[in-house]
């Protein structure tokens, strides 16, 4: 058995090695057009940053030997060719010819099982100056060590990044904190992170990032990146201003590398994903795929999708192994879950946001909930914020989003919560899953119960409420609706500035006194039931029904979330 | 509709708030014995240490509201009556009769629906000197404050903890850390937390509290509580030794209250619990019991059990009000999720251990896995340990704990299995649960999926392990085994002075020189195969098996777990 991999950095070794594992008689080719191979490309930003010093440190096992070609040869028995292109499949002969990059040389190798990984390349920018020096991709790890060799020149004082997807704020986070690079962030869209998050939690990461000095700058993208005289860029123009910058950023996505699959007859997607079943194998038996150039099932939407991720390309690659040893094991699809650190923040996702399950046609709503991530008596407690995307119908969960201080919480609640979504559980499922509980970790009723509880609330027809971006807008006066108030039941030292402040909009009345002094309130008025996190607000609106007032909305998430989206009309003082 | 509650610590508050939310006009009653109600009774370990300085912080809100009768009459509607004891029940009249322990009154109060909300008592012990003054049970915050004051007067410079479960663990914790009192746990069992964590779990937890000056002793009990002439306890008496000791804390577990509702004809359990139905019912369908009290069914055994948490009680709470609503909402059972702190680690479980599979008639097995936590170039990354207990014949995966550094990463990996396992998931659920993944929180293969896939590669036939206790026993040659070796795979500079040290026993092969270099290995020795983590080893024992090495056992969790266990013979120097 001869088994050829194209493509070495995640998918590739990892079904190199175990083909070796479970047929330790095969012999594997592993095959690379770049020279530094096998190294983990997600912690690029922690690279150039400095956090991580030396490039071999990403591609270094935990026990420190460094996945080279030696490597590969003598621990792993596998023969590893790097600098050599793959040119074309030849199904018929069950060839494909290649190209030694350095000498030039070309030659054949026969396969019995091929294996494409070949990955993802950046999204090019159809703009003038995207090729200048200066300007970059994090497209592999040489671009990377060649954007830090820039820096640790002090060539770089100003730097612009296109994108404010994930990679983008990391590289944002990377430029500014260690080497204090005056950094701004575009992104074409309304919101960071788009598609991902809630546009709230977007904009909660955004002001965060701004306190670190990040200027993130959304629905404003590149029209031209521009040289100084010596060919090197100088600024970038937007559609809104002009940006000097020494470093360009390019991080608008990746696209799938389908083209040598495609150029052999093999089915890829419109995108160019290659398309592969549940064994990912292609339309070829003998040709199986895996990684960043694949196609994969979206296991919420049941849609066929697209999920370049590190983590997904090392599964795949088991799952091929496996069956080109004769062990049936599938891959089902994905539920992009996702995890990223920004600055001192946590902030994940699995499933689906509002966005995407209203454009898929779910008739879904959003909720979220705010509570302290630990015991509120615990002295390290901080607030977590959730977000829970329901199909109405079903009552089916198709998405959670958690944002809270930097650490393991925010993943814990996000791992709870994937292998739910992927088995389409519904709400109340949420509501009694059984997590670990101890003070220093979580609370009696952890926050993603709670988040359940708040949208079984919700269903029941039991809460009626506004979204926090909704509020704020009725707040700037931006949309016309007269006849309503805030009912603030915080304590009387919390409310009493903002009574004051907003005399025809705000009325205080604290919590524990409602049940005695809702006589006082005008019956004729919406009422925004604003508390710190929308549980008093929740109790306080049920109440108030019974005693016929009816038109009353929780501010869903409190003012822990309006502080953290910082309108202008918020009195506390933030720094 | 009037509902009486009879208990006021976690399940009855919220079922009294709950049932005022869903019915607000019932008539709500919520008694309690005592005078301090509605309490984190899980947060007691961490007022005793002064992580949480004053009591009121644990029964207070998190917007600071003290959760007194005032609060729960004024904020929720209930009616609440502390210092008042219910005496007995009768059903055919719908009434319980109650004493004021303040003034001896004594009345009856009606009901529609009554719930039972007890609680659990200490398990006492049967020996002299039980009742001594400074022999405490964790019982109430009544108990907890006494500890404290006392410690405060600076009478304990000694303490003693009569068992190794999480509260006696926690407790020790507290008086060491922050009060310097030199603090031993006695626990009867050959293991602390004992069928919670495996014994290898075990044996790291206590090593590591060894290191933090406190003494833990298995396999001893308490014999006698001894006073000093003033009638204070001054020592322990053990089966092996006397212990001074000033204060005294017994922790040897809780027992279900169900007298109330056993004298009055409900059905219990034997161990006292009530019996409930999924709608949390008592055998009279007007009555509804929750919390510590209550027996439930343990989701993975599918027997009946007992399961006295904070957590659960809540959960319970609300079923209780839902059902009492008209809603039809159930609580199935449980699967004993739990974490702890213990200083600078963090230990976690859900499902079962495989001493409780084995007594329970599994066919099971248990593998280790250790790794980073987070990718191991990322600066903040630890080694975490997980233990995955498998059903042989189904594949069903029937547990996982895990340890690691303090912090949420442990209750990450318990989170994420925890639905799993209440839905019978299987190994290969395991890995390919889609967890987030991003070098700060994790790896590209994380921990938990790792461990499902070394389940595989056992259940497969493909890998023959040795566990790290027993190989801790071979190599103080407490087991008959003669023909065997080490093969230490790791660098040549870790592995030279074992070699040396153990000249018969400890051969040193590095990994990357096996493929060239086997031919010099014995051929009639059983190998140990030994690496840091197992990973080296597994590859190993795949490729010699090629080359007719058939007696080979894997390390698993290799030195990682070794060294945390601290075995004599073990050359690294530990501070």
């Amino acid at each position: 058995m001869k088994v050829v991999i194209v493509g070495a950095v995640a998918a590739g070794p990892k079904t190199a090695c175990r083909v070796k594992r479970l047929l330790p008689d095969a012999e594997v080719i592993l095959l690379d057009q770049d020279d530094l191979i096998s190294y983990g490309g997600c912690g690029i930003p922690y690279f150039v940053s400095g956090d991580v010093s030396d490039e071999k440190e990403l591609r270094s096992t935990s026990y420190h030997l460094v996945r080279d070609e030696g490597y590969f040869e003598n621990a792993k028995g596998v023969r590893t060719i790097t600098s050599t292109r793959c040119l074309s499949i030849d199904r018929k002969a069950k060839a494909i010819e290649v190209e030694n990059l350095k000498t030039g040389e070309r030659y054949t190798i026969h396969y019995d099982k091929l294996v494409l990984a070949t990955g993802s390349q950046p999204r090019k920018l159809p703009i003038p100056g995207s090729d200048l020096k200066g300007v970059f991709s994090v497209a592999s790890l040489h671009k990377a060590i060649e954007i830090k060799r820039s820096i640790e020149k002090g060539e770089v004082s100003q730097a612009v990044i296109i994108g404010g997807g994930a990679i983008g704020l990391e590289m944002a986070e990377g430029l500014a904190d260690l080497w204090g690079i005056e950094t701004t962030v575009l992104e074409f869209m309304p919101q960071i992170l788009p598609r991902i998050v809630s546009p709230v939690f977007a904009r909660m990461v955004m002001e965060h990032m701004k306190e670190h000095n990040v200027q993130v700058m959304p629905d404003e993208y590149a029209k031209e990146c521009v040289a100084d005289e010596n060919g090197r860029v100088s600024k970038v123009i937007t559609n809104k201003r002009e940006l000097p910058a020494q470093l360009v950023i390019v991080a608008a996505g990746v696209l799938p590398r389908g083209e040598l699959a495609k150029n052999a007859g093999l089915q890829t997607s419109a995108t160019g994903a290659i398309v592969v079943n549940q064994r990912m194998q292609t339309s070829d038996p003998d040709i199986y795929a895996a990684g960043d150039c694949v196609e994969l099932l979206n296991l919420v939407t049941g849609k066929k999708g697209y999920a370049p991720m590190g983590s997904i390309a090392n599964r795949q690659g088991r799952v091929v192994a496996d069956n080109i040893a004769g062990i049936p094991s599938t891959f089902s699809g994905c539920i992009n879950s996702f995890v990223m650190k920004i600055f001192d923040l946590s902030v994940g996702a699995t499933g689906i946001s509002l966005e995407v399950a209203n454009a898929e046609g779910f008739d879904a709503f959003e909720v979220f909930c705010v509570q302290s991530d630990r015991a509120h008596f615990f002295p390290t407690q901080k607030l977590m914020f959730l977000n829970m995307v329901v199909d109405r119908r079903t009552q089916r969960v198709l998405g959670l989003q958690a944002l809270g201080q930097m650490g393991d919480g925010v993943m814990a609640r996000i791992n709870a919560a994937a292998g739910l979504i992927e088995r389409r559980a519904v709400v109340s499922d949420f509501s009694n899953l059984e997590l670990a509980y101890a003070p220093p970790f979580s609370t009696a009723v952890d926050i993603l119960n709670a988040v359940a509880n708040v949208a079984d609330n919700v269903i029941a027809g039991r809460m009626s409420y506004i979204s926090p971006l909704e509020f704020v807008a009725w707040m700037n006066g931006e949309q016309l609706h007269e006849d309503w108030m805030v009912l603030d039941l915080r304590h009387a030292r919390e409310s009493e500035r903002y009574a004051e402040t907003y005399k025809d909009r705000w009325m205080a009345l604290p919590y524990n006194e409602v049940r005695n002094g809702y006589a006082k309130l005008p019956r004729n008025k919406t009422f925004v039931l604003l508390c710190n996190a929308g549980t008093r607000a929740y109790e306080v609106q049920v109440f108030l029904k019974t005693q016929g007032f009816q038109n009353t909305l929780v501010l869903t998430g409190g003012l822990n979330v309006i502080n953290r989206l910082n309108p202008a009309w918020l009195l506390e003082n933030k720094k």
